[in-house]
């Protein structure tokens, strides 16, 4: 139970927040060191070994720790992190513990002042800069080298003694946000003040895109219906459509960058100053110094990580785009083949051959994704880049660039090459059911039934030795359950699937109406889908205080801009434009090529027009940098009241003439 | 003598920097005034009233002030200013007075510390943001209202009654200086240092691009010259030269980026927080609350101004834009008919008719230029903005946008419908050629001439009165000597004619090879042309803490995607490539655009790759971010340093079930 808490000599409950899982085979020595390291006297928080559970007969894993710590802590480690919170006149301002009492939500020791994400928070950020302070190794484990400066947590995940860090579930705020959230049946907008609360701002933030997405898309959806429901055939017309779809996508994206700033303003990430990233836990290379910190760190050349990235990466992430294509290429021969067979032999067997290519080529599409996903983390890891941003970065790209020549490529190929608008309408149509179907099987069920599995046999477990009378787990078991779920990798898989969405709107609808329906139910499904996933089927992640969607905001504006293209290109290729050209091709294209250059100059000028922060959220960011440059101002101006001028009547002195 | 100065009461030397002239017949009571506002027990700068002259018989002004402040004044107005220096271990950090003695060039009490610009900006600084306290009037004046916050200087200058405000010239610096800059024949590189020490950053930074500029066009020079001599007529051949062109816009850029943030970083202003901006003088609008000072200025609705500039600006430069065409399509049917009658009859008199539309062209064109550049200066004063740096960027835009029409539009029409390239190799020789010399002779010496004309009427008035031993005119002469002085207007007008020749010579010169051995010849002299100018022909100009070129590195980046695109159609029109598509135009063109639409993609992931700051003073940034972070968690472990925790043996406590 966790509001089971204890109370420590001062006074303070004791409620516990994040886990360690150390290997079960931990020296003790080791255990012993960390424990020490983690003693309050340090100013850390407090710790707590988890009592054996149920099966210690079972070999259960004895070395779990809750970690915990007083309000008092957790709120001058807030003010040490930086983070923003709302005043009592409406403004956000980086909290401390001095001017505390000037912040909205405290309230007498300022319990509930911090979301349980934030302490959560807290607690991570301060196990993470717990670093070693001489050059020594953990005390049983030679070859876990420390040196000054090392994060502890770090060196003990990379050499597999700490096996996990997660932050617990809240069993009460759980059940109330997935009842408001995914629950409920009625029509309503996503909690996402609560989301936050809960899951932190980088969850939130894909929630919100994710619902305002859904939202961009309905106009699209509504002028799709009546399109389809009546001019199905007439698909030359769709002149209109394309025109809507180029001006919409660049509208949408610049809007959303306005409210993902508000957001971020009001949740107080917009502009929490960032802490120095360390450098990522497989990071390696030669000891030295870092630059900027002076810490000891190893240090890996930038001119060898541009070696490996231009001459092994990109390389790599050609070739490989050129199998597909090969693929591809293959693909449609068979395709052809089959159709010529059928139309020699016209039985139900080469009837059956007809969709042979497809299902072939879809499974090695899958299978080619798998694998090259794969080859992208290992190649990206060998690159050996410092941050973990910058390895995301890296990651983000390569599975983009692959994604979208892997999903796009054949239906470019139907729509430009064989100018085959029918089979492009079919392609689509399948692509995106079947996609629809496969994800969110693959997300949200398939996981939450082995888990589901995993729950029972535990629960068995427990049932055998003793009967409940509360329906609650017992803490303890609580903890086991949570470590044994799977953990959740972050939101790139999410965004990875919106942002392929995005582009089958935002390049083809114009051909096939009916996308933007699709998406919208697709993503209907998805929120309750996703809000499940995130509330039942994996361990809590820890908060992630984002300001935006960060590279994904990059790779959907660069998806816009393909649409430019492509739509511009399927204007002029429409039937009922070329009749303004009866006999000359060169002239409509050229006219089309330049009406294209002007929409992207528009779009680029759109773009520099539509500001990306709110102007309220501009003047209060102003007002907080002015005032910061006031209390400095006047910083100077008391340091220097004793210099004194006199007044001279230089006029006297200077030779006149 | 400027080296003469006296020694006020507390034994620190007068040193005038900055002159105040106020209208002659100003009211005695609001001189009393303002002086009394100057008095030093206001932390304030001493200040001189100029003795009278020489000419006091002939109406010479008597109203103008000398200002001049103590050294530890000044760097007490420095700190205030948050002027960074460079520090003993080599990296630059805001200066503060407690801390003065880790700065490099700190000795004794500072005495040339400072240059002689940042004391004048310092000085300029305090007197424009000397604020009246309460709602008033400048006294005797009971038009020129005051209210709490106003800026007494400005209010002064709209008024009228303050005519100028200028810093004086040091004759000592200004001769080493000019040596060094102009004088000396011998090749070398321009003083920057110097110069930024002279006359500030911002014009440090525009001979710094000059400079560059002229660097980055040599290989280009050295590919044309022999171009120029073996092929003249073979012009089929400018594919290679348009390739090198596409290329070479987008490196140059990029690379000044670096090289101005280098520049920036070793001056101080690369990451000198900027103090909140004031409403310009000519703002106007009903008294309200600054949102983000909380200060009492006028207010004007932004959506009023978006009005103003959406409904009647946009209107105006777009109907210029149009009569600008308009009068070029003219041009061209006069050089039509000009054209016909010299075909028909060939006589002395019908061949200088030949002439007379170029010249007409170019008279209405310079007139064009003229007329609109008022218009947009009245119409960017009428939208009323509240910030300078506002007003400029839109100044800046609209005169950019109508200067490239009116110099481009008839090389485009002569490349791309007339397609005679001989014609436009004929019209860029003239272009540039005419342009260089007249611009030099506008901009130098037709002011220069007008200056030396004025100041030997003074000196031979002061010759009239007495012989001069020495050769150098006393402070009161040089001061009014400078007070007649034109006053420079900024780097607009250079940075637009920098502009206009990148666009001449990354547009076309693959058609006119010689147009970058023209452009080079033209900024070697620009450079003596524009040093003779600040140094001769104008009032020193107040200098300017920039950090980069501002909206001209965004027109510059905009011109060379125009060339890319612009390169690309005028190889897809050489006959060289034609010969490879010799039967399909539509080929031809699809080619084209495919390897254009390739390049521009190219160019922007190059924009992406080449970073803005070079690494080494990204190092230096990130590590001055560090220490403020670092600093401020010292704090707060200082002060959270009286929380206490204990280690509390919680599994005791915990329900082990």
């Amino acid at each position: 139970m966790l509001q089971e808490s204890s109370v420590d000599s001062s006074g303070s409950r004791f409620a516990p927040l994040v886990v360690l899982e150390l290997a079960s085979d931990t020296k003790e020595e080791a255990i012993a060191w960390l424990l020490n390291r983690l003693r309050p006297s340090n100013h850390l928080p407090l710790f707590d070994q988890l009592g054996p559970g149920i099966g210690v007969e079972e070999k259960e894993n004895p070395n779990m720790f809750l970690v915990g710590a007083s309000m008092q802590r957790l709120l001058c480690g807030a003010e040490d992190l930086g983070l923003f919170k709302e005043c009592t006149d409406g403004s956000m301002r980086a909290f401390t513990f001095a001017s505390k009492h000037n912040f909205k939500d405290f309230k007498g020791d300022g319990d509930g002042f911090l979301s349980m994400a934030e302490c959560q928070y807290v607690i991570k950020h301060e196990l993470d800069t717990l670093r070693a302070k001489e050059e020594t190794n953990v005390p049983g484990y030679s070859h876990a080298k420390l040196y000054p400066g090392k994060s502890i947590i770090r060196r003990l995940l990379s050499k597999g003694i700490l096996i996990q860090m997660f932050p617990l579930h809240e069993n009460e705020e759980l059940k109330r946000l997935s009842f408001s959230w995914y629950k409920k049946v009625k029509v309503s907008l996503q909690p996402l003040d609560d989301i936050r609360h809960y899951y932190g701002e980088g969850q939130a933030l894909y929630f919100g895109f994710l619902e305002y997405f859904t939202f961009a898309l309905v106009p699209m959806a509504l002028i799709g219906v009546p399109y389809y429901l009546f001019d199905w055939e007439d698909y030359d017309k769709y002149v209109v459509f394309a025109v809507f779809n180029l001006i919409w996508c660049t509208v949408i994206l610049e809007l959303w960058k306005r409210r993902s700033a508000s957001l971020a303003y009001y949740w107080g990430t917009l502009c929490r100053k960032k802490a120095f990233e360390e450098p990522r836990p497989g990071f390696h290379g030669v000891l030295g110094h870092n630059p900027v910190t002076g810490r000891a760190e190893p240090i890996y050349p930038t001119s060898k990580r541009h070696l490996r990235v231009y001459l092994v990466s990109l390389p790599f992430v050609l070739l490989c785009l050129y199998l597909s294509l090969y693929i591809m290429m293959i693909y449609f021969q068979m395709e052809g083949w089959a159709l010529s067979i059928y139309d020699e032999n016209p039985t139900f067997w080469t009837h059956i051959l007809l969709f042979i290519p497809s299902i072939i080529y879809a499974v090695v599409i899958e299978a080619m994704n798998l694998i090259y996903r794969y080859a992208a983390e290992f190649l990206t890891e060998w690159e050996n880049h410092r941050l973990e941003s910058s390895y995301q970065n890296h990651l983000v790209l390569k599975v983009l660039v692959f994604n979208f020549f892997n999903c796009f490529a054949s239906l470019f190929y139907i729509a430009f090459v064989m100018q085959d608008m029918e089979l492009l309408r079919q392609s689509l149509a399948t692509l995106l059911i079947t996609s629809q179907i496969l994800n969110q099987f693959m997300e949200a069920f398939l996981p939450y039934w082995l888990q589901r599995r995993r729950n029972k046999k535990m629960i068995r477990k427990i049932q055998k030795r003793r009967l409940y009378e509360e329906k609650e787990l017992p803490l303890v078991e609580q903890v086991r359950l949570e470590a044994d779920m799977s953990t959740y990798l972050g939101t790139f898989d999410d965004y990875l699937e919106l942002f392929l969405l995005f582009g089958y709107v935002s390049l083809f609808s114009c051909v096939f109406p009916l996308a933007a329906v699709l998406v919208v139910l697709n993503n209907i499904t998805e929120v309750y889908s996703d809000a499940f996933k995130m509330c039942r089927v994996f361990k809590r992640p820890f908060a992630d205080p984002a300001a935006n969607i960060g590279v994904w905001q990059l790779a959907f504006e660069a998806m816009s801009v393909i649409a430019v293209v492509t739509n511009c290109a399927l204007i002029g290729m429409s039937p009922q434009v070329r009749s303004y050209f009866p006999e000359s091709e060169t002239q409509l294209i050229l006219c089309t090529v330049a009406a294209e250059h002007v929409l992207l100059g528009f779009k680029f000028i759109l773009t520099f027009l539509i500001q990306d922060v709110p102007k309220h959220i501009q003047d209060k960011l102003a007002r907080l940098e002015f005032e910061s440059l006031e209390a400095l101002k006047k910083k100077v101006k008391s340091d220097s009241a004793l210099t004194f001028f006199t007044l001279l009547p230089l006029s006297k002195l200077l030779p006149v003439l």
